[in-house]
């Protein structure tokens, strides 16, 4: 597969490239920049510097690039000084680019910086993880986190073009893939059924041929979530809906500090709890939370917390989640599978229980 | 006086309220988004929280302060943080306000923390030395320093509301009244000619009655530039021109590290120097440069450096500057007393003539 889908926001619309090698699509890009003068530089991690090496540099031959550590650490605003450093040493001008290779963390921080410096740079992203492919790449989402909480600071910025090349999962941990098919598993729960049941069906592998098919509906249907509500503005709906299982999730890795569990692992049980809680509301019935959490388990996640959290901390990050108006509860629920809407006026009592089950005491 | 400015936008569109005390204007605009369940809250500087002490309780009664250390050092990344933290800590959402009360360096740093955190949150600025009041304030342009240089990180961020009390101005250092009066002198030069005669018939001081509407007519101005060119997008022109004087002094600030010269002091010195560069153009002939520089020592400004800087530097500063295109020089060049334009394509060595004309070596 070779082909290209594009996110449609007047001028700041751009393309996301599918092809199972990348580098011969990002490499004339790299060059055509550098032969119009224009200044490119380079941001990744060093996990993708070390197993992918070769393709790196088959991407981005010898243009300066910031080597950064792996790891949620890493979006801290600390880290934002380091690359913002790095363009400015680099004596990257308005007319400069920057490139992020890696997962969702160096995306989001390149992202941002890339946002910032100069008051806003060209951005283009090389999403090297399962999760960074079907979710942070697309929707224009930059950021870091705060001590208080995670991705409390950014900006929007779209990229001016996004790279997606299968053949870069294949290094890829398993607990990481497992962890970007939370995503995946979202988004056929809250807008395509079709894709939802091929998982009960199948699923999905590194190696599985419709790996990358998979990977461009989850696009596809963010980026028609996105264009529709570019700045999360939709007072009901809209990229909320991105949400499902989200709210629960945030506050599992806040709470645990952003160390035991990926996110991903986090918006699994997440998905788990809210099944839950879209039950408790009588949306859906109980066969609902078992095919969630069914699916969830045969993609090797987790449905409950692996131990217990105390369930006082888990509301109280909940509450200062930014999700949250005017102080009542708000959450995204599933109508069917398929089909998601976001609720406000939630008892908590009835999120509180929801926790519980998926392990909080 | 008592009078209200639009600076049209679009949906971005926000009021100028000039009032000689503001603070029964500022009051029911913080009451009322209390009263609409919105957390409000404020920075300011230590020399503003003492000097106006009663000015800012009946601005802002109890709202949560934070107060900063005045100074250009206060524009960075550490102190962004401390301003982020302090929102998070307040439990500010997204239906927040910030009130930035202070110069231009609060409402630089508090803007671009209200640009980034969650995305953006509402901002309002009450700017209390002359420089923020005529130009900070208007504008949109809000962001922190590097090492490498000023003003390199920030997001265009609009204020909803921004509150011009000239009797604040009674406590502001005869040396910071100076150096704000070289922006309302730029103003004049760059395109209001009459503003520019009457400074030259009269020399404004704090006690001046005309003060407020001298005020009121940078802002004006300001505002129109701004309209037309919001992003500074324009090829020729626009934005650029309220640059007049900046390229040279942004050199002098960077090479002598911020401390020894206030940024009007840095710009009234760039103005002497866009002026000579002016004449060596052809553009303006020799009276026109005793002209600037008599009116800028009129109002205590320098003209000259104080003491010599070294040439090389300053230009390799200059070449840093992020109005630099494509690596060719490009200045905002005088046309006539009230009329400057856009000029690229500058040969380094009349910038260096410049340069040390007004004191480098």
């Amino acid at each position: 597969m070779s082909e290209t889908l594009t996110v449609n926001l007047a001028e700041r619309s751009y393309p996301i490239h599918f092809h199972a090698d990348i580098a011969p699509v990002v490499r004339p890009e790299v060059d055509a920049l550098v032969a119009a003068g224009r200044k490119v530089v380079i941001v990744t991690d060093r996990n993708l510097a070390r197993s992918q090496r070769d393709a790196v540099y088959a991407m981005f031959g010898e243009q300066p690039t910031l080597v950064l550590e792996p790891g949620e650490e890493t979006k801290s605003l600390t880290e934002l000084g380091r690359v913002l450093d790095f363009l400015a040493e680099q004596r990257v001008d308005r007319g400069g680019a920057l490139f992020a290779a890696g997962g969702g963390v160096i995306g989001d921080l390149a992202g941002f910086a890339a946002a910032s410096y100069l008051r806003g740079i060209a951005f283009y992203q090389v999403p090297t993880t399962l999760l960074s492919m079907v979710d942070s790449s697309v929707g224009g989402k930059t950021g870091i986190n705060l001590k208080a909480g995670k991705n409390l600071v950014g900006a929007f910025h779209q990229p001016r073009g996004v790279f997606i090349g299968t053949r870069l999962l294949a290094t890829l941990p398993p607990r990481e893939f497992a962890a970007g098919m939370a995503e995946v598993i979202k988004t056929g729960l809250l807008g395509d059924a079709d894709l939802f049941a091929r998982l009960e069906k199948n699923p999905l592998t590194v190696d599985s041929p419709e790996l990358a098919a998979v990977i461009r509906r989850c696009c596809a249907l963010k980026a028609g979530v996105v264009e529709a509500d570019e700045h999360e503005t939709a007072k009901e709906g809209g990229r909320a809906l991105l949400n499902l299982g989200h709210t629960f999730g945030h506050a599992i890795e806040q709470v645990t500090g952003y160390g035991a569990y990926l996110h991903g692992e986090a918006v699994a049980i997440g998905l788990a709890a809210a099944a839950r809680l879209s039950l408790k509301l009588g949306h859906v019935d109980a066969s609902v939370v078992t095919r969630v959490e069914t699916v969830l388990a045969a993609h090797a996640l987790p449905v409950k917390m692996r131990a217990p959290l105390p369930l006082g901390p888990l509301m109280a990050a909940m509450a200062r989640d930014k999700k949250v108006r005017a102080g009542a509860l708000r959450f995204v629920v599933l109508k069917s599978i398929g089909n998601a809407a976001t609720q406000g006026g939630v008892d908590p009592a009835l999120a509180e229980e929801s926790f519980r089950e998926v392990g909080a005491i």
